[in-house]
């Protein structure tokens, strides 16, 4: 392997890894808390990891917090025991209370009962049924609540770390999307071509892939969420390449198209198309916007080139711990849409497919600033011919 | 990147990719529904991914099926129509009616009432609160019936076409495991090591990785749950490595421990005693033993070592669509056990952590046979020295 790319120093003081950020979501959360229903809720407990890793700095693969005005208490199991106690002494994890389980629903019964609280939130959208009944059957006298987005809500707008954090992987990964070039040639296969550009995202300084790299030559550019496969570039092709990192936990995400020598004039008024759509989409993101506004923006375009209906998904997502976050930049109700602040980091990635002829998209991260917008992913977005 | 070892010959006739092994597994499905309750019920939400890629052979990221005894149908949104298509032509996804959405929930509504279904189970396990609950204020006069592991106790033993599919995987993981000598070496990261694996994982066949690759050097070997870091490899430390593939969709796991130049003798009894105890865990692996008494066997090694406290999870854990699924290998109440049948595959995988020293861990993955079982991934498990 190469040498990699120096990885982000890690940041200190008033960082994502230290403790006054962590303090001031906390502080945000318990607020949030005290404003429900009449009396406010005693407590939350958090079961989504993303969530816990926000709050905490913690990013187990399974973990329990319970959160109240008085305490915070981090439950994990055995395998974590010493990471989150080394995590604390380097200031990356909140200096939370930390309790180690073996059941982590008994566990958490038992944290609710002993506290003696009376009325605890739940994450609605991340407890199953089935744990919500386990729960429901232990703590007799408690109330159950309910809850949406306490915690995502305070995501949807990232801080100046978030921000920094967020800046540096879209350069990174708009070094590796400059790169297509050396990838894509005619002969070698979809599966090849995403080996490589797994790779070169390591290289980067990512901690790994943001999801499974999509790499589709040809006919299969079709299918909006491809799968690599065996099958090898050809002359004419189409190629679509749709990859993105994860640092520090925080994801970026990128679609760029390549053609093989000379690719037919319909595939290049497709392209000429979507690359319409997304400017106009770009340019519509601005602080005060609708993300239906925005939608809108990139659907009258295609629709104005009769691809209306070749456009099959929304315009983008919100980018953060999760690679499909808040706010959704779709099509729908006004009323349901979400308005654009400064701070919000979401994809633009219209796309147009025709089964027969192929299909393209594009895809940029773009943040929300005070006066408009600031594209993250600066690579070059025209047809990369090789 | 070299050239790729050629990947597993798409399986035709009687096999994953078929129909009939979705026909029967469907018909298996529909008896279990007939069963349950006074009269049964009239129809299943399957809204876990796996479950809905086992009985349909489509592997999107976003789907339901609603099933009864007279129809199967597979609700997917605008990105998947085209795959499912195709798929369907080539014989890859069973011939079930497809219905193209534009909100799941909306559609599962529609679906249950245009039925006029009166009971409709649905996956408790894997539907959170809040979906349950728009579904209820939806489907007025319909009883939801909360279910559990329909799918997954058939997904627990696995039929012929999935066994082979798994020893091959298995075959392709220990090829990788022997080349851990090339990669590991005083004065590289961990992550460069973490990268090498994942190509050669790639190399091998395998669609993807089947979890984040674990290389972990020196102190962090005593995390058990270890992310690679810039650490690089040092003279006498410990190196553990833990990864795996998925190939068809089915998933291997393997960890294998290095050894820069001589180790401490402390640090060689450690792997001594896990090796022993994971060649006794795999000795109790045979039909009919439970799961509990499988992992009281590598317990009980470790505890007469006194390293009983240091090993802080199971002995292993179920492989299949999921890289975690039944049956749980570990401690336990014997009546909450899984009895071992033929045609399961767990993985063994006893650890020993020890801060200050470092941790160990032996993983692969068995197969229960009639006889007893068979080892899938038989890459050597020495200490490799390097």
């Amino acid at each position: 392997m190469a040498q990699p790319r120096p990885r982000a120093a890690v940041r200190v003081g008033v960082t994502i890894n230290g403790r006054l950020n962590y303090d001031i979501r906390l502080s945000r959360l318990r607020a949030r808390l005290a404003a429900i229903g009449q009396n406010g809720l005693d407590a939350l407990v958090v079961t989504n990891l993303n969530n816990i890793r926000y709050l905490t700095g913690f990013a187990g693969s399974a973990g329990a917090l319970a959160v109240s005005a008085l305490d915070c208490t981090l439950l994990i199991d055995g395998r974590y025991e010493e990471v989150v106690r080394a995590g604390q002494v380097a200031g990356a994890i909140a200096p939370v209370d930390m309790v180690r389980v073996k059941k982590y629903d008994t566990a958490i019964i038992e944290h609710i009962n002993a506290r003696q609280w009376k009325t605890v939130g739940f994450e609605a959208d991340h407890t199953p049924v089935s744990q919500h009944r386990r729960w429901c059957d232990g703590v007799a006298g408690v109330d159950l609540t309910p809850t949406a987005d306490l915690v995502e809500s305070a995501r949807l707008v990232k801080d100046a770390q978030e921000i920094e954090i967020l800046k540096d992987a879209g350069r990174r990964l708009s070094d590796v999307a400059r790169r297509i070039g050396e990838w894509v040639a005619v002969g070698r296969s979809e599966l090849e071509i995403a080996g490589e550009v797994d790779r070169a995202i390591r290289q980067a300084g990512f901690e790994k892939t943001a999801f499974d790299t999509i790499v589709a030559a040809g006919p299969n550019t079709a299918y909006p969420h491809a799968r690599p496969t065996d099958r090898r570039v050809a002359k004419g092709d189409l190629v679509l390449l749709d990859f993105g990192g994860v640092l520090e936990g925080y994801c970026v995400d990128l679609t760029r198209m390549a053609g093989a020598g000379r690719v037919s004039a319909e595939a290049h008024s497709l392209y000429r198309a979507v690359r319409d759509a997304q400017d106009a989409a770009i340019a519509a993101v601005t602080p005060g916007a609708l993300t239906t506004a925005v939608d809108e923006s990139a659907r009258q375009v295609l629709v104005q080139q009769q691809l209306g209906s070749a456009f099959v998904h929304g315009t983008g997502h919100g980018l953060g711990l999760d690679v499909h976050e808040a706010p959704r930049v779709g099509p729908g109700d006004p009323s349901e849409a979400t308005r654009l602040v400064s701070g919000m980091v979401v994809t633009i990635e219209p796309g147009a497919y025709v089964v027969g002829l192929g299909g393209v998209r594009l895809e940029d991260d773009v943040l929300v600033t005070d006066q408009g917008r600031e594209v993250l992913t600066n690579a070059p977005r025209d047809l990369v011919t090789v």
